[in-house]
Parts: structure tokens; sequence; C-alpha cells
């Protein structure tokens, strides 16, 4: 089966539902045209299709190689990284001070949702190089900046984030690896960091690693920690590649999944390092490019099961076995197609509704990230507010479900889902690292009811109800559109009613607001979700209503309508689950588990 | 982590819950006392801690081999399957007839969780053995099953079950393969059948496979199959090993999991056969060993559960890594351990409720098995419509909460639960299969309300629902208990509104009934654990009650809370989805997917 991008999905998206051509006067979209995206999607999706694509289940087969320290990556990896270099898709939203065609975050959240679902292993090479790229773009200083970006823009140069190690991943307080100034602006960097992602392979020509690491003297926990920036090949002045640095893959991890991407143990002894910001700051530089690392992982969640969706649909069309229950469709064949069954239909909506939710979930919020960057501060602060209240909720929703779809996927395929002939075992593999990396998805709710959801006393979350209420009532009246405003009206409601509960019962008891916080999360999520398919059934229905007789948008119409039917219906049993509180849960002494 | 076989759970359900010793007047159960199960249990729970647990891992990483249709299995492997043999293992509930100890389904079915827990793809072989043998068993002639038992019983000979071909899984009709009378009794079979589970292996003297064939010149579909006894080695008249037959491994399947298991290619080039029972009579002769099977496959899922739980639990005990919300609970360590933290507790806490409620419907289930043979016609009449009834609930919910129990094992893991370095991977790749083979859960949904839900007008689950009428009506006093009856009663009245709904829109419209079937089976399976649930909590409170001091009762009733308040409320989600009909299925043409 071959992936095929959902260009028109996502043209779908970002012209009928978020409009994006209303934003022409915002910082970022001045030269933006639809038929500019149009034709950027187009060919990212082809590059995707035909380039990556075709490297992802041998890459899986055959994995990373590691030899005293060296790493290579699968056949044919090397060269499809270089063809995409070449092509120039690394830079696609990057900043163009530093090389990047500065496209807005949409463009490249679309884009990316092809790399991913094309192979998500090879998209965490540019991804990793994205994300240490946000770090230093973020806070290192300028001559660090113009030294390291240009490169990494282009991903001549790849980059990686170094958080975890043996003892600590998501408590980064118990971080050992050491810093010790040498006097002239450098730090040697010695420790291990293990299960970096793209830590060292040979796709290009030199790594640049950001490393968590307590300088010598500094305080225990997270305030001691400081963000070096260490090159695996020392930078000559002149740009030219010195000498090799004191970092070293120390080994590869065995993965259930994303085989083809090297998972790192990283070994640096003394190493020399360039402080990133300023000492001490090293978790707050870091929340800036988890922030987008997180996205990217709930994007790659979504894109896997997109992926997966595409196999499934296309092994059921293909499957001739049995017959329809009220009467045979292919009477002329062996058996009908395995597409007259419903509950292999079942399986098959269940799937696409999550995955067209979740598409239009990231769009939307990739448009917040750039709308924080609004001349106009009360767009920048809604976006802000909006980022960070749903980046947890766009993470680990979608990842859960884009697991659960690629093993609805599985599913559908019956025992050739499990054999390795088909990819639906390597979507499945794939998929379920999303849910652990960039913050557990248990971290992730820590996360929102903790202190993203109270931060300035609500103010997110009330905008966002808000905006909900406005929509139900300009779009209530009765009609097609109805059931969706209904069924977004009442997720919403639940979602206040959790929402007062954790208010009420969290601040008496902080374990009250962690035992629900998983099950509200979910309640957010498929709140986000009904909002966003209440919009797509909106733009679809409008485009019925004028004439377009494109069966794109009766299809969008009845795929939602599996959402509201057959996936709102969990709200309500996440409410009741959320407000049974602690006890339940802290009762039973740890020794008798 | 070593996995521990759970005997004190089973025997609480056995002795306590079910209460087996009751059962002194029914067949079977003459010389049984629950000393003499205890002893049973722990002397099999050690042989399947020390021989089988070892093994597992190992097998995972080095799969099977083979060499020009030789196949070995992993490093150990045979050693295990004979010390398994030589202490009598495989025949602790065979017919005594034919060498069985003839114990009980439930000893067999406790010892059998314990097998699958500390290895499911080790587990298949003995576990294929006795699916042919309950088919010979059940339908061969005195003289194939004086030929062929005995040796099957004690495992020195293995069995498989050969049903799937290239184009039909599911549907059976389409099965080519071709039987030709040679006028002596035996049949020539020729054919290629795929995905059969050791299919062939060094472990055993011999292998006799059970094959559906089409006899020459009968007819197509279903009605035109019969099935065939085709062993590995041609058996001579005295007993002893003859010629090789003329059925051949054609290679071996690869898969996400279950490594240790040969799944074979089976190519037969005219093997000599004896036909089982009748011709035209294959399915039928199937369909008794399919009940057993699924029977085992839910079995297998819930054990891989049990045991993946285990695994994260002991994980979380020993992991240090942030602190409890509430104040450091191990001041003087680095970090509390992760059990601290209520997010964590909620997966293990659902892992477990759904583990222990599992074991006990699987015994119960199992219980009912031993009952069909009981004289008092009434009871053996009451047990065969509950196993009807029940057996496709407990392959299908049980297997989906295996997986969903491997999965948050592994979550419980972080990111060392998606490395290979610990068992999580395995068991989340192991337990996906139990989902699809012996009938996909979406064709035991379909069995459930096409099948076994109308069978004698509705006789069995009216009898089922009296049962927990009766139950609820004895036990509803105010108390601790009473939540779990009121949960109880209340999954009931929902379930019987979905039934009474499939009713009345299944007659109408078939596809009404398959689109509600998954969501119903979902409603069904929650009901019957909250009935064994309710019947754990009044066990164990009645101990309580009675003074016993042991923490196992206090630990099982706040296990069962959370089965009462986190899990339950999924029934009204359940009911409300399988409510909306087949329209929502059913109205997108299949070339919009």
């Amino acid at each position: 089966m071959a992936y095929k991008a959902p260009v028109r999905d996502l043209m779908f998206i970002l012209n009928e539902v978020l409009e994006i051509d209303r934003y022409t006067n915002q910082n970022g979209f001045e030269d933006i045209s639809s038929d500019l995206v149009q034709q950027i999607l187009e060919e990212g999706g082809k590059f995707a299709e035909e380039v990556i694509a075709p490297i992802n289940n041998p890459g899986d087969k055959e994995g990373c190689h590691w030899n005293d320290g060296v790493v290579t990556g699968p056949k044919g990896w090397k060269e499809a990284y270089k063809a995409m270099v070449e092509a120039g898709w690394p830079a696609l939203s990057a900043d163009p001070a530093y090389g990047g065609q500065g496209m807005p975050a949409v463009v490249g959240m679309a884009f990316g949702q092809f790399t991913a679902g094309a192979s998500a292993a090879f998209s965490m090479y540019p991804g990793l190089t994205a994300g240490a790229h946000a770090g230093i773009h973020a806070n290192a200083s300028e001559e660090l900046k113009a030294k390291y970006l240009p490169k990494m823009t282009t991903g001549e140069w790849g980059g990686t984030m170094n958080l975890t190690e043996p003892q600590c991943g998501t408590d980064l307080g118990m971080v050992r690896t050491k810093a010790v100034p040498q006097g002239d602006g450098t730090y040697k960097i010695t420790g291990q960091k293990i299960w970096i992602s793209a830590g060292e392979h040979d796709f290009a020509d030199n790594i640049i690693h950001t490393v968590l690491a307590r300088v010598e003297g500094a305080p225990a926990g997270i305030k001691g920690l400081s963000l070096f920036l260490v090159p695996k090949i020392l930078v000559n002045d002149d740009g030219s590649l010195g000498e090799r640095n004191g970092v070293r893959c120390g080994g590869l991890e065995h993965k259930m999944g994303i085989h083809g991407n090297a998972t790192c143990v990283m070994d640096y002894d003394e190493a020399t390092g360039w402080l990133i910001g300023e000492e001490g700051r090293g978790m707050n530089n870091m929340f800036v490019v988890m922030n987008e690392a997180r996205l990217g992982t709930g994007l790659q969640g979504l894109a896997i099961g997109a992926a997966a969706y595409q196999g499934a649909v296309a092994f059921a069309k293909d499957r001739l076995q049995g017959r329809a229950l009220t009467g045979p469709q292919n009477p002329n064949g062996p058996a009908d197609s395995i597409m007259v069954h419903p509950d292999v239909r079942r399986m098959l909506l269940e799937a696409r509704a999550f995955v067209e939710g979740g598409q239009a979930f990231i769009l939307w919020t990739a448009l917040q990230a750039d709308l924080q960057e609004s001349a106009d501060e009360a767009t920048a602060q809604k976006a802000r507010d909006y980022m960070g209240l749903l980046t947890p909720v766009l993470k680990a929703y979608l990842t859960d479900k884009g697991f659960h779809v690629a093993s609805l996927s599985m599913q559908v395929h019956g025992g050739s889902g499990y054999t390795e002939e088909f990819t639906a075992s390597q979507y499945l593999r794939d998929a379920r690292i999303t849910m652990i990396y960039e913050g557990t998805n248990g971290i992730q709710a820590l996360d929102l009811v903790g202190r993203k959801l109270p931060s300035q006393g609500g103010r997110a979350i009330m905008s966002w109800f808000g905006d909900i209420d406005a929509f139900v009532a300009e779009n209530g009246a009765e009609g097609p559109v109805k059931p969706f405003v209904d069924g977004l009206a009442d997720a919403k409601a639940k979602l206040q009613d959790g929402t007062m509960w954790l208010m009420q019962n969290g601040l008496a008891n902080p374990d009250n607001a962690a035992a629900a916080s998983t099950d509200y999360l979910n309640l957010f999520g498929i709140t986000a979700l009904a909002f966003l398919w209440a919009q797509m059934a909106k733009a679809a229905q409008a485009k019925i209503d004028a004439g377009d007789a494109d069966p794109f948008y009766v299809t969008k119409l009845q795929t939602g309508r599996y959402f509201v039917e057959r996936i709102l219906p969990d709200a309500a049993a996440h409410l009741t689950k959320m407000k049974t509180g602690a006890d339940v849960l802290m009762a039973m002494p740890a020794e008798a588990f």
C-alpha cells in the first residue's frame, strides 16, 4: 500500500475551516496565498510519497547499525535525507534570518504530517534538528546562532536534545551530567545521556547536540541545570569543520519500533560545550523546545494513525471474505469485499473520525503558534494562552488516538495485520512510543491540570469556552449542522462541569486533581475535536448548500457524524470517572500491589 | 522481573467464590478436594515460574528457525517441553480413557493461566495439541482415538489445527485443500494451509495435524468440508513410527510477536489422511474445537495481561522519580517511588481490576464446561447454554482487555517499556494476536448477536439475567458489598436494555445487529465482570466479617472498588453507541473511504 499524503483534507482545513487567507495582515503571513500553500503541499506530499515512504518499511526491518561509535542508517536513508536537504524542505518554516523560508507553522505542520505519515522514524531526523534549532534560536547568543543555525536550517547539520539519563527521565532535577567552566567561555561536559533520538548517524556532516547539564557547584535539583550546545565536530571560526569533540555514541537502544531512527546512548567525556542562555536557566530554555516538540509528537502519533488507516482501507477493499448480511454485493466474485460488514466500517470510521478531527486540531494549534507572533497584543496573548492550554491535550490525546487507530487498522487486516508482510505492525509499534516520549501522556495530564489550566486564573479556558459558546449561539439553528453543534455544546458543558470539580476538589487535595487528570484530559480532547468537527461540518455544509457537488463534502459530514454519534458518548464516562476522586486510587498501600 | 503464578488469587476464586467443593456430586469432581487443587496449582505454578518463564523473553528475541522444512525452536525450548511432558502437565485435564488425569476444566484452566502467563508462545505448543486432541476425541473413530490420543495426551506427540488458506480465514467456505479417497479408508490430502501455529517443530516425536479439506466432488461452500487427521510421520499398527507423510513446512511467518511459536505455512502434497467423523461435517466438528480454542485464547490474552501487570508493579516500586504531590514519602532517597503518583496507580489498578475480574470470569466459564457433563440434565443444559453464550464474550472482551492491560503496563515503565530491555514490549506484542486469531473479536461479536443470543429463544441470557437478579435481591442490603451489587444491577439493566434494542432493531435489519455487535459485546463483558466482582466482594467481605485479618481480602475489595467506580461508567457509553444503528456506518459508499 503506497502512502498518499492527505493534501486535500489539509487544504480543506486550511482554506475552508481556518480560512488562513484572513490572516495576511498578521506577521509571517504577508506573502501567503492559498495557491502558494496548495503548491507547497502538493510538492511536499509528492516528496513524502515518492522519496520518504518507500524507505519506511525496509528501514523498520533493517534498523540502524552501530560499529565502534559509528552509526549508519538503513539502506537508502542517507540518500533520502540528502534529497530532502537538497529540496530545501527542512528550511520550510524556519526563520529567514538564518536561511529559512519563513513559512507559517500551519504550513510547516501540514508538511510535517506528510513526512511523519510517510515515515515516523525518518521524520525524527529533521524533527530533532528542528527541536535543537528552536532551543538555540530562542536563547543562544547571536554569535552561536550565526555560527550554527544556518546549516541546521538546511539540514546539512543535524541536531539533538539530550535530557534523559539512566536515573532520570521525567524528574530532570536528578541530572548528573557535569559542566566545568574553562574560563574562556567554554565548558567541559561529562556524563551519560540515554534515549537520544538521532543522536548519531551518517546523514549529516555534523550534529549539534543541546545538552542539559549541571555546572560544577550549581545547586541540586532543577534550578542547577543549564543548557549547552555541544557539536559532534568542533566548528572553526571560518565555519569549516575542525576536530572531533569528546562525544561518542556508546550504543543503540533496541526498541519495539521506530527502528530506522538511531536511539543512542551518548557518552560525553570532557566535550567542549557552549552555554545556551544563562546558567541555571536550562529547564526554562528546554520548556520552549519541549512545547514545540510536544506538538510535533502529537502530530507524529496522529500522522502514523492516518497512514495506518490508509493501509486498512486498501486491505479492506481488496479482501474478499464472506457475504453482506443483507445479500451478496459481489455476486459474481467468490465473496464480497469486507467493506460490506458494518463492524469493519465501524473500525474504519472510528479511525477516520479521529484522524480527520486530529488533523484539524493540529492545524488549528499551529495557527495559534503563528498568531503568537501577531503585532496585535490581544491576538498574540490569546494565541499564547491557547497554545499553553492545548499543547498537553494535543500531545496526549492525539498520540493515544494515533495508537488506537493503528490498532484498529491492524484489526481490519485480521491475521495478515499481525504478520510483518503488511505495514500494520510497524504503524502499531511506531505509534506506541509517541504516548511515552516528550513527557508521558500521564505527565501531559498533570501539566494540564496542575499548570496550564490554573495559569492566569484560568484565563485561557474561559476564553476558549467563550469561543465555543459564541460558535454554538451562531450555528445552533435547525439543519444538518445542528447535531454537531448540539454535540459540541454537550461536551463543553461536561468539560465545564469537570473543570469546576477540579477547582473545588483539586485545591483541597492535589491528589484529587492528579487522580482526575487523565480522564479530564480525555474529556478535553473530545471537546476540542467536537469543536473542530463542528467547524468542519459547517464548512462542508456551506459548500453543499452552495451547490458544490464534490462528494468530498458529503463524506466529510458522514465521517463527522460517526464522531458525534459514536465517539462523543465517551465524554460522559470520562466525567463520571474523574469525579470519583483520589481515594479509590490512594487507599491501597504500595506493598499490596 | 520473575513471573509469579497467581496461585492465591485463583484459589480464592475456586474455593471462596465458586466454592468448587460443592460439586463433588458432579461428574469429574468425585475425587476433587480443595487441598488437592491447592497442591496441583502450587506445583503447576512452580513449574511455570521455574521452567517456562525463564525461556520466554530469550525465545522472543531468538525466534524459531526454518531450514529446508525442518523447524527448530529457540534455545532451551525443546528441553522445557520435554520437562513438561515428563512432569505430566499436558495430561492434567485430559480423558483418563486415553491416559489423562481427568482433572476438571476449572483446574486445567487455572494451570493454563500460569503457562500462558509464563510464556504465551510456549503455551501454544501444548495448547494446539489440546485443540487437535479435542477434535479427534469428539468425533473420530475409536480406532483413530486409540491410536493417536494417548501420545497426544502426554504431549509426546504434538497436534495442530489447519483451517486457514491464503484466500480464506474467516470465510472457510472458500477452502481449496483437496482430499481424494483412496478406497481403503484413507484420503490423499493436497493443498496449502497458512498461519498454522506449532505446525512444525522438533519438540515432539510426531505431530498430528487436523486438516479441513474438501473431498473431491463435494459441494462448494462450508457444507463440502470434511476434517482429516494427517500425521507428520505415519504410525504403524504397532504404534511405532513409520515413514514421513507428504506434509512439509514451507516456511515460517514473520510476526509482530509470539516469536517463540512456529507459525507455519504447511504444504500438503498427497499426504495420507483419515477422516474425523463424517464427510461434509468438517465445520461442525471444528466448532467443537473452536469453542474450546476460543476459551483458551481469551485465557491467553488475559494471562499475558496478568504477567504484564506484575512487571509494571515491580518497575513502579523500584523506579524513583519525582515526589508525591502531598509531600515526600521517601525523604532520605533521591526521589519517591512512582507508586506515590495517582495516575500511575490509576494505570495499575485499571490493569489489576481487569486481570482479577478476568481470572474469575475464566474460572466461572471453566466450571460451566465441567457442569456440561453433569448427570443432572437441567444443570448440564444450563451450563451448555452459558458456555455458548459467554464464550464469544470471554474471548473478545478478555483479549481486548489483555492488550489494554499490556499497554497500560508498558506506559507505567515510561521509556524503559519501549526498549526491549524489559518484557513490557513482548507482552504488548504477544497480546495483540489474541484479539485476532481463533476468530477476530469482530467475528466473536457477530457470533454473539447473530447466533448465541437468539439461540433457543434467548433461553441462555434469560437464565443468566435470572441468576443476576437473584444475586442482587439476596445481597442488596446496606453494607460494604452494596456498591458492587448496585453497580451490577445497573450494568445488567443496561445490558437488558441493549438486548431489547437488538431484538427490536436487529430483526428488521441485520446490519443494525452487526453495527451494534461490538459495543453490545463490551457491555456484556462489563456486566459479566461486574457479576464476578460482586461475588468476589461478597466472599472477601464475608472473610473480613468473620475476623480474617489477611490483607488479601481488603486488597480484593479495593481493587474491585476501582472496577465499580472507574470501569463500570463505560457501560452507559456502550449502550448509547450501540443504539445509534447501522446507518451511520453504512451510508458512506465503499469508494469514499
